[in-house]
């Protein structure tokens, strides 16, 4: 505005009050739910249906599911037609006929037309009242993505039966590892006051298919168990059931103890095995069909049955025994030494592999194992976990992390569907594909919501939860397809500007590995916070926590040596998967120093050094960054201005962290490899002890 | 829904889509300043008005907050008219027409009528551009209330110059005394990226005349004053300028030594002074009209002079010598003897005083004293700090609290005006009323802002927030006034659910002081988090921290005896104010056991014993809760449903926390007197034992 005006006073007109109603903000809030107003021909098409919406009604009883399908649909269809059928009178019709149908999976759902007399209508059925939902949101995905409603016809049943978020909240508000502000659960004013956002929680997950919500930290206080708490998880419970969705505890495995009583928790202790049951059977008084407790036991510093000398099948067998047929005990396979106190000389990802593979079998019928991606921990890209495929009488489920530990926090963008797409699909050699593996069983995303107005910190972030729900109802869609349907309903259905915002996501987790974690190193992150980089780090308390356990470089080379000469943790592998990975010739380059220890100087089949590549990927990631702010930048005529603004933001900030990940990490590899930049590099602008000398005491999350 | 169906399947319509486009959620975000569409004559009168915004132009310069005027004015019009302009010509202008004078109060506004040729026009003028700031927002207040664009003639000067919001928020987002989520400064991401609520929150903060902004808590890191955070803080202060808001900093008085590896802090070394002027010349480099520094020293562990045997003069003159003519040094009043490990013998409320009052006169010219409304710690209920007026030397500031750290926290309602009218309107027997000693200077709330959706974590918190501004504006509103101003904005304009809202605000705050600290008493609540009734705790290390050091209750008796044969507190107030408070028949028994220890039986001018009207007086907050309820529910038909559903939980918990204080206090008053209740009063339906077992450790704000 400055400097447009005239020379005399009194001239610039701002502006007359002719100005339209203000519109809601697009501040993010309402996630993939916005459903913008269609345009055009689906426009035409969905104002000529118009449809009505009818519930099945049975004797007087209308189930709560029906219910909120039938308000979804309203709110939804209400939108997306803003107005253009005011006036008209209902044409179609939607159905909801869902009801409690015995034998068939109850979370089916169909949706197929029908006529009644010269009117159309779509009629969704179901499993049971809850797979209305499921069809309802489907139904509000298709037509916001286009699809002409007088063609529509869907069949969907969910590839695994527990989809679930595990959040890693505590009572106090903090999020371990959350980068979106405190908790988005109010537990100081349940139960009493619900807010409602717990309700938007629910139907953004039920709208991706969201089925089971861990709500506590796996870190765990026992308090939570406490009847105070039961009575507020209880609220949740009510509030989230008509929309399909079960809670589950963390529990903390020394409860009896800690807030019993009793004087120990050992699992075989029958005053223990009495407690956890009484504690179960009050639980399911207040919510009959909670879904059970998650547990992290003898893990970083977390209780277990190993401080009595009892095994992880002991601990869990005794919880399952408590739940009965009732419920489930999710026991964590994230377990390594660091609770005993002692060096364990194991390679640190192998530890999970050689403690539980010896107990398959050995679990009860409701318990199950969750596995991580990988073995280490939420990297960047590890392989995919040995454990899979590996114990074959036990149930697995996998394990994921949504929230963005160590892929950048709520920086920029790194859309995560292509890491989860490369486990998934991994072969185990063992029974199929990890996907295959799961599918009895199911996956859990670590949640990245928090206060924040838009969720999950960046308005990006919201693509990685709706990807996961998205993966875990059908692990068959693409990364691609899941992006394109989250792009049209969060920013814009115009093809071009979608697809520039596509390819941005597509490509942006690989960005992260390159300027973070090239070519397999991994946990390089800063002590703690695990912001930004450190792999100088090496005086911690345990070997296993410092960067320089992983990536072992020195004046001669980099890199993990898992082969038969070193940790050997590829036998942990089938031989033929093994055999994919054990040559540095022919081993994918993107886990090479997972694997191996190789020079400095290693010539790779790209013809280029090791060294040399090292610092082509890092680059490469920098440049992609600023490529991005490029295209985000062209993008400005189609996306409203506060998102956009903030989306550039958080891209610029990307860039500048991956300036400082690339020259701070060269400033410490080459004061180990003394080796020069090659040519065209450039130089890397401080010195490694001024990168070293970094401290960001507010990094949150930790 | 339920049970309305038919018998048949199929039946049940639940809506066909002719629904309107759906409205923004009234999820308390946009706080008064929702610009609600007027309705009839006050409509009819706008619509005819139909301004055209002119702003003054300079030889082609605009000032920015002129931009702030006028985009305000539109969107504030634009949202009232909502449409009901759309098509017609501007008829009426409005001209913003401030500029920089001389010798004039730089923040005074005036509105006044103008003609041109057939024309309507509002001009306003002011002492500086953001003076135009403060008069489009009280057009727009004026409006909104239903005033008459016509007959609208202001003519406005602010109170007091300096009328701040001192935010008690770390760096890690976390808020000591926060009941509304976490921090909304994102420090993390400053400040490449600024996010979209800093310019809302300095919108709130203009409109109701706020002006500057001490950003973080007085219990400050020292790694604030470090460059990066300058740049951080700079970006915040570019962004709120436009909006007449200067920011201030918490700075921890030792930074010399942690962050400037000096080995001392002390403020007669030459070495230290020249290090805060180092600091002050950056700050100032980075932000031109940067505030200056709020100091709490030497009071409960931070860091001070005292450490070097210097005075609290030493070390504010020492700060505001560094700062020059820039800046001022707003100086913390709240200082006792905590931080001296030794006991003090010396009445708590009598410390600040007897160690302060010596120092005036010593104080530079830019120092400020910021002294709490009362002499303990943001109480229910106290008498004015001796301090007003007892310092004509010196600069005084109030200090209030509007985040509820010992009022409920952010439970139910507690509307705090008529506690700041309380001690503005006292007569200090020194030179008038604390408003009037306070008026040169200023008065600063500890703010009560969050990450919640609508800001303070209840909906009517953010009338707390309005209020302190308004009153620091001018001190001579009412609560009624302001009470009525805010529920006109925020809920409703039709009058009779308005002066509902305002009856259940106007007596919410003594409800509060009845059901918790009764006739004088304080400090009863829980160690640390301050939540709920903890009367009996007597063991906490220091004795001025425990409860029982401030009800002295015993067998006999109950009440602080602060008169010449106790601590002697009223010796700090001048003999006529001290005459007042001195004889248990003729003090105002709301500060009865505040200044009087008495027994139990003790008679009261009411004729009833001391016990009984206790006993009542509890129960009178209790019934006070419940009656709020009654009235809250019949306001249904006025309210939106989310927030009335919200503001219904929230006083239904406070009613249950007035009978949990009711009930805990008694159990233990009867354990020390063990008189029964008096007749007709209801039993306590639980053991102290069970009381005192109540545990929080979920308790925010801490």
């Amino acid at each position: 505005m400055r400097g447009r005006g005239l020379v005399n006073r009194l001239a610039m007109i701002v502006a007359a009050v002719v100005l339209p109603a203000p519109l809601c903000a697009e501040d993010g809030y309402d996630l993939w739910l916005r459903y913008a107003p269609l345009e055009g021909e689906a426009l035409a098409r969905l104002v000529r249906f118009n449809p009505e919406i009818r519930i099945n009604d049975h004797a007087g009883y209308v189930d709560p599911s029906l219910e909120v399908a039938a308000e979804e649909l309203a709110r939804g269809l209400g939108a997306m037609v803003k107005g253009a059928a005011d006036g008209k009178d209902a044409d179609g019709i939607i159905e909801l006929a869902c009801e409690g149908l015995e034998g068939v999976n109850s979370e089916r759902f169909v949706v197929k037309p029908f006529r009644e007399h010269d009117r159309f209508g779509l009629r969704v059925t179901g499993g049971d009242y809850g797979a209305c939902v499921y069809g309802a949101f489907a139904i509000l995905r298709e037509l916001s993505l286009g699809a002409d409603p007088y063609t529509l016809a869907l069949d969907e049943t969910p590839a695994m039966p527990l989809r679930m978020l595990n959040h890693w909240d505590n009572p106090d508000g903090h999020v371990e590892r959350g980068y979106a502000g405190r908790s988005i659960f109010e537990w100081w004013h349940l139960p009493e006051k619900l807010d409602p956002r717990m309700i938007d929680y629910a139907r953004a997950n039920a709208s991706i298919g969201i089925n089971a919500v861990a709500v506590n930290n796996v870190n765990a206080r026992a308090f939570m168990l406490e009847p105070r708490y039961i009575a507020k998880l209880a609220r949740l419970a009510d509030a989230w059931r008509p929309y399909g969705i079960r809670v589950f505890l963390s529990a903390r495995f020394s409860a009896p103890r800690d807030i019993g009583g009793l004087a120990t928790a050992d699992p075989l202790d029958p005053a223990v095995q009495a407690w956890w049951r009484a504690k179960a059977d009050e639980i399911y008084a207040a919510i009959p069909d909670f879904g059970g407790f998650l547990v992290k036991a003898n893990s970083e510093g977390q209780p277990g049955p190993q401080d009595y000398g009892r095994s992880h099948a002991d601990g869990a067998n005794m919880l399952a025994a408590a739940l009965g047929e009732r419920g489930t005990v999710i026991w964590r396979a994230f377990v390594y030494a660091v609770e005993y106190g002692a060096e364990d000389s194991t390679d640190r990802t192998m530890q999970a592999y050689a403690e539980l593979v010896p107990l398959d079998g050995q679990f009860a019928d409701n318990v199950i194992l969750q596995v991580k991606n990988g073995p280490l921990d939420f990297q960047p890209r590890e392989p995919f976990h040995p454990l899979f495929g590996a114990m074959p009488q036990t149930r697995l489920m996998l394990e994921a992390q949504i929230t963005r530990e160590y892929l950048g926090q709520a920086t920029g963008i790194a859309y995560l569907a292509p890491m989860w797409e490369e486990v998934l699909e991994a072969g185990t050699g063992r029974g199929g594909t990890v996907a295959q593996i799961i599918a009895p069983v199911g996956m859990a995303g670590v949640a990245n919501t928090g206060s924040s107005r838009n969720w999950t910190g960046t308005h990006f972030d919201a693509a990685n939860w709706y990807a996961f729900g998205r993966l875990a109802w059908n692990p068959a869609l693409t990364s691609e397809q899941i992006a394109r349907e989250w792009t049209a309903q969060t920013f814009t259905r115009d093809a071009a500007p979608r697809e520039a915002v596509v390819h941005m996501m597509l490509t942006s987790r690989e960005t992260v590995v390159d300027y973070t974690a090239p070519l397999g190193l991994a946990h390089l992150m800063g002590t703690g916070h695990h912001y930004g980089p450190a792999p100088w780090v090496c005086d911690l308390e345990r070997p296993e926590w410092n960067p320089c356990y992983y990536h072992r470089a020195d004046a001669a080379g980099i890199g993990f040596d898992r082969t038969a000469t070193g940790s050997n943790a590829l036998a942990q592998y089938t031989p033929e998967i093994a055999a994919q990975w054990a040559d540095p010739p022919t081993i994918d380059p993107r886990y090479l120093l997972w694997f191996h220890h190789l020079p400095w100087d290693h010539r790779l089949t790209s013809g280029r050094r090791l060294w040399e590549e090292l610092v082509a990927t890092y680059d490469r990631g920098v440049s992609e960054t600023e490529a991005r702010k490029q295209v985000w930048a062209a993008l400005v005529p189609h996306i409203d201005p506060d998102r956009h603004a903030a989306i550039a933001a958080d891209l610029a900030i990307q860039s500048t962290e991956a300036r400082w990940w690339r020259n701070a990490s060269l400033a410490y590899w080459q004061s180990l490899n003394r080796l020069p930049l090659p040519d065209g590099a450039a130089p890397v602008p401080e010195s490694l002890a001024a990168y070293q000398a970094r401290t960001f005491p507010e990094a949150p999350g930790q």
